[in-house]
This record gives C-alpha cells, structure tokens and sequence, in this order.
C-alpha cells in the first residue's frame, strides 16, 4: 500500500479496527445463534453484544498478542476485559481462528469490491458522459499506429465504455464468489459446531456459507477474485495508453487537465507531461502482479497450510488499495480530459487525403476496372501524395486514366467523411441502448 | 504444444485445415449476406459454396503465401483457384483481415471451451462418485501437514467437487465472454460492410456480434479466458498436490493406479511413485504462464497493433492442449485412485488418541473444571503418549483428576468418531444436492 | 510491505528521512563538483554543507510539495530554508529531477543488496554449521515423496549451502548491476552539466557512472536486479519446502523451534506445526511477484516515462523489506531447528530393508543372474516384505536361489549403510572446500 | 515453439535426434571412465564407440518406449540392437536416468546459450554501426512522449548497444550456471558410482561437475537462465517500442525495411506498418512467460519430483527458439531500419524553438534575473509561439525586457544544436571504447 496511491475509504477496510470488529460481529452473531440452539446460555450471548458500540484498543490487543502470540486469543482476552470474564466465557466456543479469519477476510475482500464497483459506476459515467459529447468528432482510426480509416473519438469513449461494463460484471461475479463465510471448525467438519451457527453469522454479515470447506475457505475464490481485478486493471492500462498516445507532442489530439497552479506549465506549453496515465500504466502492473500469487495459493496442503496468509496480508489491502486509487485517477482523467477535434482533423489530413486511398481503389475496382489497373491508378497518385506533397483528390480529379472510370462526384463522394461515421448510431445503441 | 501432453481433438482446433475450414465459413456466409443486402450478386454468393466439400490444399496456400507474405490473401487465392477467379471476385469484400482472423480465434477458443467442458463433466463425474464410494472413510484431518481432527475422505473428494463446480461455472462463463465475432472494418466503423452481414455470420458460426470492435475485437475478453484456465489449473494442482502426499511413503493412503506392464513395480512395491500427479503439478504452471501475457496483450496500441498476435498464436494451442491433456489425466487419476482405509486409520492412530486432546479439554472446561486445569490435565496425560508411547485414553480413564470432571462414558465419547461424520450428510446435500 | 514482516534496518533505507538524506549528498557532491569547474562559486558550494547534521524536516517538505506538486522542488526549497536562499541559489543547477531520483534508488538498492548480503552470510554460517553437524546422520533419500537411497541429512543442509552460496554470488552481481548512477541532464546528453559532476558524485556515492543514460537510468538494471531477488526467494521456497515435508505428522524428522511460551504446545505435542517454513512459501510468493513487473519497466517510451514510477515505488521496498525478513527467518528456522536421527532411521527401515532391493537386484546380475530371474528373485522376497511384513534381508537369506549366487555376506554387504555414505566427504569438499 | 517463429539451428538442438545423440555420448563417456576406474571391462566400454557414426532411429526407439514406458530404457534396448546385447550389458551401469537426462539438458541449455550469444554479437554489431552512423543526427529527446532537448540518434543507437552489452555479460554468466552436470545416481550420494565418471564425462562434454547434487542438478540454475532469458527480452521489447513510436505517422522519424515485392506498399505509401517490431513486442512478452514457472520449478520435494520436468519440456524448446528468433529478427530490423533524419529535424522544430524555452529561462536566471521575473519573460513569450504560430528566438529578440539581460548573440547561441551534441563523443567513448 503505497500512501500517495491510496484513499480513505480503501485503506479503513484493512485497518486493525475494522478487522477486529468484524471479528466482534462474527463472534456475537455466533454466539446469538448457539443460544438460539440452546448450546450457551441466552445472557452469556446478550451480554457480548455490550461491546457494540466500544472502540477496541488496538494497543492494548496487540500488547496481549505480543504475550500469546496468537491474534485470535488476544482479541478474545481483550474483549473477556470488556465484558468481564465471566459472561465471555462462551465466546468462540466450538469455533476455530480460521472461521473468524478467513470469514473476515471475505467481508473485506467483500466491501473492497462494493468499493471498487462504486468506482467503476463513476468510471462509466464519465466515459459515456465523454462519449455522447464527442460521438461524431473525426479522429482518424489507426492500425500499427499508422493511419488506415476515419473514426471517431466518441467511438473511442464507447469502446472503452463497453470494455469496463464488462468488467463491471466480472467484478460483480467476482464479488459473489468472495462472499462466502465458514463456521465449520477445525478441519471443516462441523464436529464442534452446529452448522446453524454458520448459517446464522453468514446470514448477519451479507455473505453464504462456504458449502464445503476444510480448516479454510477455498483458495480458487480467491484466485479468480484476484485474477478479475488483473483483468480490470490491464483495461485500465489500455485507455492510459490510448491517452498516452494521444497527448504525445505529434499527435496532440487530448490533453491530461493541466490545473492552473501547477508549476512549469505556462513557460514550456509543450512540456505538458501526461504523468497520470503513465502513472496508471504502472499501477496495472502493480495490481496485476498479485495474479499469479493468488494462483499458487490454490493449492494448500490437505485441510490447509498457513503458506496463503503472507500472500493475502500483503495483496489484499495493496491490490484493493491500489486499483481503487487508479479507478478513480482514471475517472478523474476521462472526465477533465482536454479534447483537441481542430488537432484530430489535422493530423488525419496530414498526408492529404491518402487514407481515403483504399476507397478509391474499391471503387475503381467496383467500376469495372481491373484491379492490376486500379492499383496502378492509385500508386501514381498516391506518390505524388507522398513525395511531392500534392493533394490526393486534386490529383485523381486530373487524371483522365482516373476520371474515365469515376467522375468527379463519385471521386469527391470518396473523401466524403460522412461514409465512416454512418454506423456510429448503431453501434452507440449496441453499447449504451440509445444513441 | 507438447506432443506427449496432447489430445488429438483438442490439436484438430488448432491444425491449418480447421482455420482454413472456419476462414472459408466465415467468408461464405458473408457473401450470402452481402448478396442478402443486394451489395453482391447472388449467384457469386452460392458459387461460394461449391467449395463445401472441398478439403483445402494447405501445402498450397502456404506456397502462395511464401510469395504474397500475407495469409489470408494466400487463402482467398486458393479459394478462388477452386471456384473460379470470376465467382470468386466478390468474396471478402469491404471486409479486413482481422474481420476473419478474430472471429476465427475466438471461434476456435469457444470450440476449445467446449472441450475443456466436457473434461470436466467427466471430471466431476469421477470426482462425485468417489466421494460417495468414500463417503464415511475415516481420514485423520490435517493443516498444516500436522493430524488435526478426522475428516472423511468423502469429504476431501467432495471439496475437490465443488471446487471444480465453480471452475466449471467460471469456464461456461469465460465461453460466453469469447463467442463473440466482429465483420466491421479496417477500425470497426462498417464504413464499407453494413452491420447485417457482421450478425449473419455470427449467427451462423455461434457468435453474439461484438458490440463495438476496432480493427480487432477486444482482447480484454481474451485476458480474462485465459485468466479462467488459469484458476482452473490451480485448482489441478490443489488436487495433484492432495494425492502427492497421500501417495508418500511414510503417508501411503492412496496410490495412483499402476498398471500391471509397467516396469519395476514389483521388485520395488515401495517405489510406485506419484508421477502423474506431480506431472500435473508442472502442467499447471504451464497452463499458469498465459496468464499475464493474455494481460498484456490488452493494452494494444489505438485501433490495433499485432502484438498480440504472436503472444496468442503461442498460447492459444498450447494452454488449451495443456489443460484439456491435464484434466483428462486428472479423471483418469481420480477415476482409479487406488484409497487404502486401513492406512488411513493407522494414520490416524498414529499417536494413540492425541488428536483427541482438544476434545477432551473443551468436555473438561464444560464439566466446569478451568481453562488452566483443564490445559494441565490434557497436557500431562498427552506427554505420557507422546514420550512414552502410551494410549491417551488408557491414561486419561486412570487420571484421578480426570475422572473426576467425567465419567468413564464421557471420556470413552469423546473418542467415538460418529462425532466427526455427522454433518457428512449436511456438507454432501450442500454439495451435491442428495447425501 | 507489511509490519509483521519487516526488519529495522531495511525499512529505514525506504524511509523518507533517508531518502532526503541521500538526495541532500548527491546534490552537495554536485556543487563541490561545479565549483572545481568554476560554475559555481565555491563558497555556495561549502554553504551547501551547512546542513550536514541538520535532520531535514520531513513533515515541512511535505507541506511544502502539497504546494508545488514536485518533490525535488520541495526538498530543495527547504534546504535554501536552512542554508539561506542566497547560498543555495546554485543548488541542483544543470540537474534535472531524475539524476537525483534515479541515483537515489540505487543507493537504495545498493544498500538494500548489502543487508540482504550480510543476511546470506549468516544463513550460509547456519547452514554450514548443521551441515557438518549432520554430515553423517542417515535418512532416507527420496524421491517423488518415495524412499528411495539412504543419504544424511548433512547432505540436505549442504546442497541448501551450495545453492545459497550461488545465490550470494548472483546479488553480489546484481548489487554490482545497481551501483550505478547518472547526472546527465534532461535527456542524458549533459547538454548542461559536465560529465565530471557524475564521476565526482558517483565515486563519492559508492557507485560507477551509466555510461549512458537518457532522462533515466535503464531498467534492465532494475529488472536483473529484482529477477535476482525472485530466484534467491525460489531457493528459500525450496528449503522450506524441505523443512514442512520433515515436520509433517508421519515423518517428523525435523520440527521448528517451539520457544516454551508459545500457547498449546504440550497439551497436543503433536500439534506443532511449521508456521515458520509455511510463511517462508508465502513470502517467496510475495517477493517473486515483483520480478515480471520489473521485466515490464523496461520498456520506457523514447529517453523514459514515468510508468515505471510507482511500481518501483511498491516493489523497492516491499521485495527488498520481505526478502530481509525471510532471509532472517530462515537463518532463525535452520539454526534453531531442532533434528530427529531417531526418527530419520525409523522412517528408513519402514519397509524393512526395501530400499536396497535395488542394489540386490544389481548384485545379482552382477554374479551373473539374468536380468528377468534377479527381477523374479527380488520381486518374490519383496513382496513377503510389502504384503506379509516380513524382513527383506531375512528373506533373501532364507531363499535358496538367492544364496546360490550370494553369499550371505555379500547379502548382509548390500545392506551396509555405509555404502551410501563414502562418498559424502569428497561432496562436503567440493562444497564446503574441508571436510 | 511456433513455426514461423523458429530458426533451424536452435529447433535442431531439441530434436528427439539431438537428444539420443547426446544420450549416447554420455553414456559411451561413462562407461569409458568405468572401464578406467576398472569397474567394466575396457572392450565392452569400446564396443559402444561402435555406435558413433550411427544415426538412431528415432521411430524405433518410440516404438520401444511403447512398450516399456520409460525413455531411457527404451534408448538403451536400441543401443543394444545395435551394438549387440552382450557388449551393451555395462552401459549405464551405476546411473540413474536423471544422471542422462538432467546432464543432457543442461548441455542443450548450454548449446542453446551459444547460439543466442552469437546472436546478440550480430545485434551488437549492427548497433554499432547504426549508432556510428548515426552519431551526430540531431533528433528531439523526448520524455513522457513530449518533446524535451535534442539528442541525437546516434545516442539512441549507443544505449541500446550498452543494453545489450550488458546483456550479453549476463548470459555468458547465465550459461556457465547452466553448464554442469550430473553423473551421482539416485539420489546424488554416488553410492553406485565413483566421482571420477562424473568428473571424466562432465570434462568430455565441456561442463563442469555439479558440486552436489540428488537425483536431479538444483533448479535454481534453470530459474536463473530463464530469469535472464526474460531480462534480454525486456530489453528486445525497449527497443521495438522505441522504433514502433518512431514509425508512427505523426512522427514517421524510422520505418522498418520494406522489401518492394509486399503487396500493398505504394498504393498507401503512409501504411508500412511496424509489423516487425509488433511481433517483437508480444515474442518478448512470449520469452518473459517462462520466468515464474522456472522459478516455480526451484522447489522440489525432497530428492527430486518430477513436476519440473513438464515445465522444462516446454520452456526449454520454447524459449530458447522464441528468443533466437526475436534477436535475429531484431538484428535485421536495425540492420535496415530506414533512418528519416529530415523528418527529425522538422519534428524538432514542431514547436518553433519552444524545447529551447528552459535553455533561456536557466540564461536569464544566470544573467542576473529573479527566477520569477525569467519565467514570466519566457512564458510571454511562448505562449506567442504555442497560441499563435510565433517563432520563439524572434519573440525572444523582439523582446526588450529579455534583450536587455541577454545580448542577440547570447540569444542565438541558447538556439545552438552543437550545445546538446558537445559530450557525444564522451558518451561514445564510454560505450564503445571509441568515437
């Protein structure tokens, strides 16, 4: 978790705190339901609940761990300090640390992606906000970085629009396989605990219990959870670099917003770096490195070994943290995302009208002639283009071998822009449902 | 692709006939739909298909590209040597490459779904009706490599189960995201093909239309495909790694099964080692590495660059022949796994009744004793057992102390290993909906 | 990084304090460099050491960068805070941000190596010491998990040494890799700063100069560096893979210290299990993990982006702070960890003598018995063993066509332990260089 | 291992044919040393010399492994075909098949090392003449992809030289890691067999005797050739992206060599697309793949597993051929790179001197300007330029309040090419050893 790549709300959901009140939580509700099954006593269960609304010391169960060595314990003995030994006595009874643990791990696995989906509503947002507002500016399209046909950038927003939607329901479906909880015991079996009690606590916290786990909830949730935000984080990685791309000193069709009071703007306007998007290329790739460790914590010895837990000390709160933060610098991008359309025509009328070179050549070949002939009729002109500087049209206008197949409307007719942008309708209904 | 770890259904995917074969389909249908639309004659549309039957000459095709350095122009050649350069004259038009080169992957990843699917039916068929054979099969429960509390092994199938339930779901998922096609252009506007013909084919070859392509469909899709395999072999390896240790010589609760012919079983009954399972292992991590280049391979460069073309050519073929090779081997271990009961339960009583010491504290503490004598009590009979050899309940009925907090029939039930199986039937419903 | 997991030292190298320190060196080296070339005027050049003991004020940089939005910018104008605004006007003069930041880092790295050097000495020390320990202690050799030859567990500790030791050398390399610096200017061409401002501060840093850099150091540096840091976290998995399979129930031929405090160890002795080991395999994860991020920073658009920023802003201190923790660690577990050469010699004649059915099967062909009737002869005794519990040894003695080509001291020779151990010397040697 | 992205030679080195031929010589070695040492006899360890100029029959030896399941096996049963059952009765007396196929291995790694050394002596070569050629054209540095100060390409040429160099220091270290071998028998004690044959056939095959080793030679030698495998493809990568940025249309400052027979070049003169350096792009992401699985393989169990042996099946072949590719590939794309000097000089001056804005600003701040005052006097001045077209050294000059600090000349001069040019030759001489 690196602090200037992280936000409040993400970074209070791994907190000693919040983990100890979910354990609080976990603990009472289990309680509630021993009760309820007659295993403890009513009062002993009623009487947890008069933690409800304490802060738990954190020094101070991290003092008693620093004795027992054991972090379930000391929050247990600190919460008996509360609630007086004597009523605490029932608490976690028949359970194993692993029930707390890892069903907390998951609410928080839980509420970091209810976080995270929050983040990905606002990202739509701006990009479809982005994508009506320049749903018919010209932009050239390119393949290999070269320039092939006209496009336009609100084609550009829509495609990432559909990009992050469908994130957007991987993550949804990533969410549901993290929610899952487990009271099942020592090695899973319910020996010591009625199932009930799992039901109940899972019931209480938002979650469903683990259908079958051994001393753990298994690991492949977590690997597909992880893997999901990778996949998230890479679509991230793709805009940054569309933008990245945009805003080079040659091309110049976008713009980073560029606040007023930031040093060294005004005096070198060209050094307009676009450090956030390369910002968030980097964070990809921090986001996506916990993949594959996710991946080989699948594969736990027997009813589990404790191999898993650095691993997800590590990448739960920073692969959360760190995709939260380049979620929400990337809204902020698209939205203040400074458009230059002047730029775009410019730079797809660099080399005068030669992108429309495979038009004309369809057409040539559609009037009948051959298309040896055709391709020979667009090469001369197309080097004139590109050698002397002439302009394609003008010069397909003067050329009788030209003209003897397509007259002067249907050559002007391929250089009209209006051809590429016909279907834009179409496609902005397929992607938003309206156009 | 690894000659030894292939199937030949799974290599069919990926062998230059099935691509010209799907190159072809995709064609054909998009003149019937241009002719359709009236863009092209009918009679070019149909003369198309006398290439039906006709298996296409691949030594050919290579022969033609060897000179125009371009495949699907070679392949468009050869198809018009067969139909006739005059009929053949409409064919592709106002379609890109990519038009039938992404459709086709994707075509051949959703074939290749298909089979992994398949894989695993049969993997969980298998997996279903060894926990049910082994359903009550007493097992000593273990994390961290150390005897917990008993399990079944019943159970551990049944884990196994419903893990690769949810991978099945995730696979079927995963499918769905990749059948998708795209016929729409040099970067995706249908500038020169009209979205009719792009839902023609779909239709016809089991795709959904993309809903905004560029020049390619958009490999988010695929990094999340390959993501799903992913998990999935890591979940191969979880059950590997299981079969491994109960294979090891001082374990001995399973053996994979040993054929008769195979050589120095007999003279070394000892050495019967887990090869497959450890094969399996480094499947995994085969199948593991297409993970992140599959990330990579998103951030492509404006409406397209082809680096993700070699990345896909390499693990296209050699992940889903890996893991349909992998899973197929896995049924076959599960499907013959050779369990030993009897080892199983020596296991467990390996030391004489410890692993019922936490048992006996928590009936100690319930009878009223404290949580520090009771933790004495255990304790001094447990040393008896582990230094001296002794059986623990042997040593507990003739603790004074002991006896004093239970009854001989107390104690005696704490060792009854009904306690451990009698949510078996719970958990099995929970997993297989019957018990 | 995570708190559980980090050591003083290390963490304090990624510390702000250090880092501002560092920053603080380079730039006063820089000056005394200008003003032996007459660019600055000397007594600035001295000013600069005014702050020399001066602790920076970490909190007042921070507010003042909330303000400029740059880091250097900040740190610079608080240094003219403490030496004055017109001693420090020449501070930084022909530098740009990132020969400071850059030379920054791999001081950091460089130190970060040294620790992790020291780390790999004392761990050599501890493996070396139970090498010599053990050199003779037999156990059983094996592989796939299956007794296969006797070996000694000196053996085990000598081939982690030599492994290790190569592991030292590959960071003294890869330290060597990261000991370079730049003050080149905004592109590397030291358009405005002369070459011997980087030698002079470069060789009072402790580190050679690029010999060519753009804005930026090259990350192949980098990137060698943290693949380094992943293979000597791969060698760390294997020990401690080594060490959980030892402890694991059936075997216990080795278990990790267990300090008397720790809670529950005597009541269930046979539940101590590998935490330690277990959470070194996790580790090895989380420093691995850095290594494909690191290949990916490479890749810098034209003289650099800033990508590679905050995955080295993560991946700096969190491999290097895991890596130290583990390194130390394991020393701990190696050290301290506590051998069993009773149960070594147990689990060996778990199979009454099994293991040598190899060298039998060999004597026998080698006085001159076919092949197929020494497999027959072997496979007949060894089955009395593997089905019947019978001694092997007895057997073969008892067998009449056995005896008929060896005698029973040849038979009793094949069973001699020392036959696998006098070699062990000569290995020792070659690793150790004594014996 | 793709076709098309495979060269002969190094496909050759992992050819079954390879392999056996390999197998042989190792064999024939051994049993040389046991005749030496006296173990065999001196004709039958000749005898196998019989076989040296036979090609094996690789059909057959499948054939062979049919049936007995095991490849070492089924080689021997050939070799005996051929040099009679009788004379073969010695070979592979004592050794266990990893002893072959472990040292076998490391021996095609080691062959493999070569070639890609040779490879990365052509690339060095044609770097250098590149960056000879090209030492003084000026060309815009660029940082963040805007432009920054002048450098030239010569420069560009020479870092890649450097990057390169280095990597070529880290594979010959990484091929002397890799060039040991094993000859110690079933789990490395030499019980079976003496040290001199190891020492005898390691000297014959040019590696060096592995110091200890089980039944397998340590992994970590194999994850540190794969690690730096994936680093020189990273730096494959650096380049390509630098060239793909300069072929891009708005910079068009190289192109890849375009041979005049590909379809398609002159009728779009603006679409050469990068395809080359695409494609290296996603082989470097294809050769990093094998990184983690390699490092995966470091942790064994025990004596040896076999789960690395289907990982090195397909990283050793695969990446091996993929990179041998890539370099070459690499080499002939520098080699013919179309250098566009012109076009860098107008890219330069795109902005019409505003990359020389901080050249003034530090001018005017050294002539006795407040740092406050020269930003402003620069500011107004390239706003001139960047809003309305302006040239910046006339705004400069025309400028009274910046004339009056800074003479015409002064002016002039900060606008002189040569200031960023004047260490070229510096950097040369540090790279190259010459300029």
């Amino acid at each position: 978790m690196i602090p200037r790549y992280s936000r409040p709300d993400m970074v209070a959901i791994w907190e000693p705190a919040t983990k100890f009140r979910i354990w609080y939580e976990i603990e009472a509700h289990a309680c509630d339901a021993q009760a309820e099954l007659g295993v403890i006593p009513k009062e002993n269960a009623e009487a947890v609940w008069k933690a409800k609304d304490v802060e738990f010391d954190v020094a101070r169960i991290d003092e008693i761990e620093a004795v027992t060595k054991h972090d379930v314990i000391a929050f247990l003995t600190h919460l008996a300090e509360i609630i007086g030994n004597d009523q605490a006595r029932f608490v976690h009874q028949g359970m194993t640390s692993s029930d707390v643990l890892d069903t907390t791990y998951n609410i928080q696995l839980t509420r970091a992606a209810d976080i995270l989906l929050a983040d990905m509503d606002d990202l739509l947002d701006a990009l479809k906000r982005r994508a009506f507002e320049h749903k018919m500016t010209l932009r050239i399209g390119r393949s290999h970085g070269i320039h092939a046909e006209p496009t336009t950038m609100g084609l550009t927003f829509a495609r990432f629009y559909a990009e992050m939607d469908r994130n957007r329901l991987r993550l949804q479906l990533a969410r549901e396989e993290i929610a899952s909880g487990a009271i099942s015991g020592a090695v899973g079996t319910f020996a010591n605990i009625d199932p009930q009690v799992e039901a109940h606590v899972c019931s209480m916290m938002g979650l469903k219990p683990e259908p079958v786990s051994t001393q753990v909830i298994p690991r492949d949730r977590h690997a597909m959870f992880f893997a999901t935000l990778g996949v998230i984080a890479s679509s991230i990685e793709n805009i940054a670099i569309e933008i990245r791309h945009m805003q080079r000193t040659e091309v110049l069709e976008a713009e980073e917003f560029f606040s007023k009071g930031q040093k060294g703007s005004s005096a070198m306007p060209h050094k307009r770096n676009p450090v956030l998007t390369e910002n968030l290329t980097g964070l990809a790739r921090l986001v996506r490195m916990s993949v594959i460790p996710a991946m080989e914590n699948v594969a736990l010895w027997h009813e589990r070994d404790i191999s898993h837990s650095s691993v997800e000390r590590g990448i739960g709160p920073d692969t959360t943290v760190t995709l939260d933060f380049a979620l929400t610098r990337l809204t902020q991008v698209i939205d203040k995302l400074v458009v230059y359309p002047d730029n775009m025509l410019a730079n797809m009328n660099k080399f005068r009208g030669l992108v429309m070179s495979q038009r004309v050549l369809l057409a040539l070949t559609q009037a009948g002639v051959s298309r040896e002939d055709a391709y020979r009729l667009v090469q001369r002109n197309a080097m004139k283009v590109w050698e002397d500087g002439k302009d394609f049209k003008t010069e397909l206008l003067a050329d009788d071998e030209v003209t003897a197949a397509l007259s002067p409307a249907e050559i002007e007719e391929k250089f009209d822009l209006g051809y590429h942008t016909k279907h834009v309708d179409t496609i902005f209904t397929r992607v938003f449902g309206e156009c």
